[in-house]
């Protein structure tokens, strides 16, 4: 790699509720050098106050920002900045107005706010999306993931209606519809499920923990997150998760589960009952993906490919680097790359 | 009231896992003193060991019975005691095993299980159900209530099937065949809902109850939990508990509901599902309760009654006092209260 290629042509934040990734990207939008900081939006660094010296808000923002990237602007001082996440909030550092569903992609990129650092640097800020249906459903973050994983597609050849799956804290279902030949993607409808969160909430503060033990699967070993996966689509799956998940305990009190299966099993539990609601929703909405995308940590996308499969979902691949390709695609859509990237 | 009526004919202890409700009653099975203690199963209290003093793990619950009926037992030293609850669990003070499903209601008082107190004192323990379907089910202490109920039900002119719910941390439907004249009843089936519990640990352990304020409902405001009760009947509502939870946070940031608002939309929601689910599941069977029962705390009989309302369930009563009627009834069943009462 010659010398151009290593000057940082991107910084690019993904500076979400727990943590603040921040990258340094090169010509060709390739990741130069990564850092990982506690710095999440409601994790921020504590100010020191000095007597009489008053600090405003936004002080731990900047004191994050600077530990985050401060050395990488002094090295490149024209390389734009652009960050992803809840730092676009209302309890964020400036908060990036939701843009509302439907939307072209690339409507995204140049719809980005800004906020100026006290060292005169612009942040430009990636606002998130919301769709206003009966029940509003908000994201922050996973747009740019969204984009990212579109920027991988194999423009040519694809199909006109794509599901692309961040599973996690709280799952994102991203219905997208691809426009032919000119690769003008519209994100057309996204469900939100809190399956992350409420799996963490019922293992560590309800009566189903209390049996549990931390699992050691080995990697071959899925018979009780399998088990569970399957229970939506049974007739009991009809009692809804609210009922279904007592059986963690009851299997247990059976002998049926140890304590390392029944964590598993309500991994599977939760996860299926997801799959199984989603696809009600699709086969209301006649929208049928002929391709679905797994977006995130390997392990849960692990997860997640094999309870997709066993509800009839075989076609299944997964994206990695999706939020630095997508800030890089948001960058560039913004304007932000100089010419040599329009 | 004369002497004789005010005699001790039976002690009845409601022991659960966080608390300890200890009744004395009378000839006609009225409560003549009752007693609230927080020893329950998971929250009994410390034995302070002496050096060189083994004491077994019984020891506890000795301690918590003395104290809520030490001096009752020797006021009546022939007064029966009995005990429903977890006390009966493995982690209870002597495990009574479950009775499977069906079973007739007066099998339940013939199969009580007994511990010996260190005062030589036996204490009848009722054991608790199990229906061992896919996901099996268990209850403890709510089979008590259950029985309580169905002795206040005019027996001449009662339909053959009815629904006791009892609400709470774990919601229980219990489904309930009555023989038409022989007052003979058998508990069919049940289903449990985590609901109070699941809705706990939203509200203290995830996003959702962040933006929550404690709500102060005057006794006519219930716009926001009706709100919450039809969204599972919506089309929206197809996604699921895991998904329509997220709209608590949403609707808080699109302005509709106040931090007060979101938590007593919350427990509408999820109430809500709660029925939605029943319903659905009900008439798979092809049950149709004409009668239904509640039973628990007055305040949230309150919110069931109104939920259940709204999913068109009218006919809705609530039944007090059933878990010392139960008691009562099942010492009888028991035949420890001796031949006047047979």
């Amino acid at each position: 790699m010659n010398q151009a290629q290593n000057q940082t042509q991107l910084i690019a934040l993904d500076w979400g509720t727990s943590s603040l990734r921040a990258y340094r990207l090169g010509a060709a939008g390739q990741v130069l050098e990564l850092r990982s900081l506690p710095w999440g939006v409601m994790k921020l660094p504590q100010v020191v106050l000095r007597k009489n010296f008053e600090v405003d808000e936004t002080a731990p923002f900047e004191l994050a920002f600077e530990e985050a990237c401060g050395d990488w602007i002094r090295g490149a001082p024209h390389a734009p900045v652009i960050a992803a996440g809840m730092v676009g909030s209302r309890q964020g550092w400036r908060e990036a107005p939701y843009l509302s569903l439907p939307i072209a992609v690339d409507q995204i990129g140049s719809t980005l706010s800004t906020v100026h650092s006290r060292g005169g640097q612009t942040v430009h800020i990636v606002p998130g999306l919301i769709e206003n249906s009966a029940l509003p459903n908000v994201m922050r973050g996973e747009e740019t993931q969204v984009i990212g994983a579109l920027s991988m597609l194999d423009a040519g050849n694809t199909p006109s209606e794509i599901l692309i799956v961040l599973p996690g804290s709280h799952s994102k279902w991203v219905q997208v519809r691809l426009q032919h030949r000119e690769v003008q993607s519209h994100i057309e409808h996204f469900h939100t499920f809190m399956t992350g969160e409420v799996y963490a909430a019922l293992c560590d503060h309800t009566i189903l923990g209390r049996s549990m033990q931390t699992s050691d699967v080995n990697g071959d070993d899925h018979a009780a997150f399998d088990r569970g996966v399957l229970v939506a689509q049974t007739p009991a799956g009809r009692a809804g998760v609210l009922s279904t998940i007592f059986s963690t305990r009851t299997l247990g009190l059976t002998g049926v589960l140890d304590g390392a299966d029944q964590r598993e099993y309500l991994s599977g539990l939760l996860i299926g009952h997801e799959i199984a609601a989603l696809q009600a929703l699709l086969a209301e909405q006649a929208h049928q993906p002929s391709r679905v995308i797994l977006v995130g940590d390997a392990a849960l996308c692990g997860r997640y490919t094999r309870a997709l499969r066993a509800y009839g979902l075989d076609q299944v691949e997964v994206a990695a680097q999706a939020t630095e390709r997508g800030l890089w695609q948001l960058a560039k859509a913004a304007g932000l790359l100089g010419p040599l990237h329009r």
